[in-house]
């Protein structure tokens, strides 16, 4: 990705980016296939893609995130609309009175990962080495941004029909809210603008650096699995090179023995339950609503969110997303910890566990007894 | 309420105007009770609210209709808020880059011809004489401005949190379910600007004089109770006058023998089943969302909208609406025709019987057997 002085992203580096931002993502954010294909589309004409570290922004620049909205397993059957999205953007430029400088991805997950990529591409502008969640959440307010001190407002939604609604709320949560139930009513899946900010808002609220970790990562693991490396091995050295330092953990190694999954509220949510290959291993599951939030052995709780739990299968580590696991899988459950930006009082407060309704505190990963 | 060459509507008009836009409301449209009281408020401090009739209005008026949006049942819990209506109408004004000179009421129904009275008072404009429904109406693209060519859009949604919510579609359908998702999301009732207009859309496409019809159909009503004169030879008596002539019929006479009410998908739907009072006169049902949309003798369709379906107290003619109608109460239902505007086929397009999915083509109830 590093090209002389000046990083860019180019259409060798798709196949990796994209594994390693479904890794990122815990299973969320949308089908990464589909914005693979969006990205490759895209980047066939306009070329490489241009990626500016936090740093490097100005107090003046105007970032904005963009990216879709809903269900994960709506979108792998209603394509994302990069009209739609430009149109998002283009309102938000409006309402605001100044033009995007640069486009910072909201979650480094899935699809979320690759669409704003898309539409920078279309608009010209480089995209942010960053994002807002440091892996894939499912609601809007679930971002460092907002944690910060960034309002959601104005939130605009749109959709393949021209149609514009524009939410603002000084609530980050009622925000999500009222988006949510236009994106519901819009069927499931729409894109969205939120989130103006500044360059100096991005230096302070970002979580930095995550679109060229999920790029190493999976490049570790595609370039592995190409040479004959084991391609975990390849992933565990990725991990150890990370600054500041990430501890993980292989949660578990086993079989899906059960998916429970639906669709609600908006939200892709279920448990996927394991079972030791050679038995005797106990009961294992991971809880979802679009990401994997939650990991228990025997009823105790071995991961939780923010922390990311990633479904690999277990020979060659691709990431499995939640709308992609399924019964007789063979997997390892990998959980990976999150920069402390992420686990702050404030942030544990939009996205630790309670905000997910499960009754415990947030302890890392390796504090916890697997 | 004509006050030399200029109308105006006083605090003592009000008891007979909202019993008059309860018995136009056709069931709907809220209660009428809560709306009376937040006028008669605002008008003691405002005093006289000037009306224009639509022969008044300049091509370069600005019209605005606001009022609320929700199931009447919540409307009876959740008082509007008239702050949220000022900033749904002052968004909407700064969204057109026009201030308004004008408001008119959506419907000349319960809640929703009092509380743009309300705005109006509080804004120091005048009201037009006559409305978008002619009755009340379930869904907010049901509005005589629509069928005639004026778009539904922008859609200003307020609540009482100063959250903001804008939609945007060329399709009013579309721009109803979009609102509508937004309001059921905001607790089942919210402030709502739209449809904005010249004096000349106003002309062109609403139903005249529904609120001087109002007031005349309730004066009659309360007049004759106040009198002991009978309440129904006095309501007859007024829609023999009306101008265009409207057909009328008492379609049954009877108890309330079963109600079933639900609140689903932010509307209030229910059927209301009658008996005659000395048995032997066959079963009669009223089916309603929101409001009174088809009547039913022993199964066959006596009254269907868009005519006006009222249930009126069988001794003072009060009008009753569907979320007050109960077991026990004694009743005469009354049906009474709509003028031509609302009749055209562009009209039942948008709010005959089949946007209400009932399988019968519009017949006014003069040509209906009862």
């Amino acid at each position: 990705m590093v090209d002389g002085a000046r990083m860019t992203l180019g259409l060798e580096d798709l196949a990796d980016f994209v594994r390693g931002a479904a890794f990122m993502g815990a299973g969320g954010g949308g089908d990464p296939y589909i914005g693979h294909l969006l990205l490759q589309q895209q980047m066939r004409k306009s070329g490489r893609l241009r990626i500016v570290s936090p740093a490097e922004l100005d107090e003046d620049d105007f970032v904005v995130p963009a990216g879709c909205m809903g269900a994960p397993t709506v979108m792998t059957e209603k394509i994302p609309s990069i009209g739609a999205l430009k149109t998002a953007l283009r309102t938000l430029e409006e309402l605001q009175g100044r033009r995007a400088t640069a486009i910072i991805p909201l979650e480094i997950g899935g699809i979320n990962a690759t669409v704003p990529l898309v539409l920078a591409a279309r608009r010209g502008l480089p995209v942010v080495n960053g994002d807002g969640m440091g892996r894939a959440f499912p609601e809007i307010q679930m971002v460092t941004f907002g944690v910060y001190g960034c309002p959601i407002s104005p939130v605009v939604v749109t959709n393949e029909a021209d149609d514009i609604v524009i939410v603002q709320s000084r609530d980050n949560k009622q925000g999500e809210d009222l988006a949510r139930s236009v994106v519901t009513q819009m069927g499931g899946m729409a894109q969205i603008s939120l989130y103006p900010m500044s360059g100096g808002d991005v230096r302070r609220t970002c979580v930095p650096d995550t679109l060229t970790l999920a790029l190493d990562i999976g490049r570790a693991i595609g370039g592995a699995s190409a040479s004959g490396q084991d391609p975990f091995t390849a992933l565990f050295e990725t991990l150890d090179r990370c600054e500041p330092a990430r501890d993980y953990r292989v949660l578990f190694d086993g079989k899906v023995v059960d998916v429970l999954r639906e669709t609600r509220g908006g939200f892709n949510v279920g448990v996927v339950s394991l079972h030791g290959l050679n038995g005797g291993c106990g009961q294992f599951e991971v809880h979802f609503q679009n990401e994997n939030i939650v990991a228990y052995r025997d009823g105790r709780i071995v991961a939780v969110v923010p922390d990311i739990i990633s479904i690999l299968d277990r020979d060659t580590a691709e990431p499995i997303t939640t709308e992609q696991v399924r019964y007789g899988q063979r997997v390892k459950v990998l959980g990976v910890t999150v920069p402390e930006r992420m686990t702050t009082a404030a942030a544990l407060e939009v996205f630790g566990p309670g905000a997910f309704s499960i009754d415990t505190s947030y302890q890392p990963l390796s504090q916890l007894a697997v």
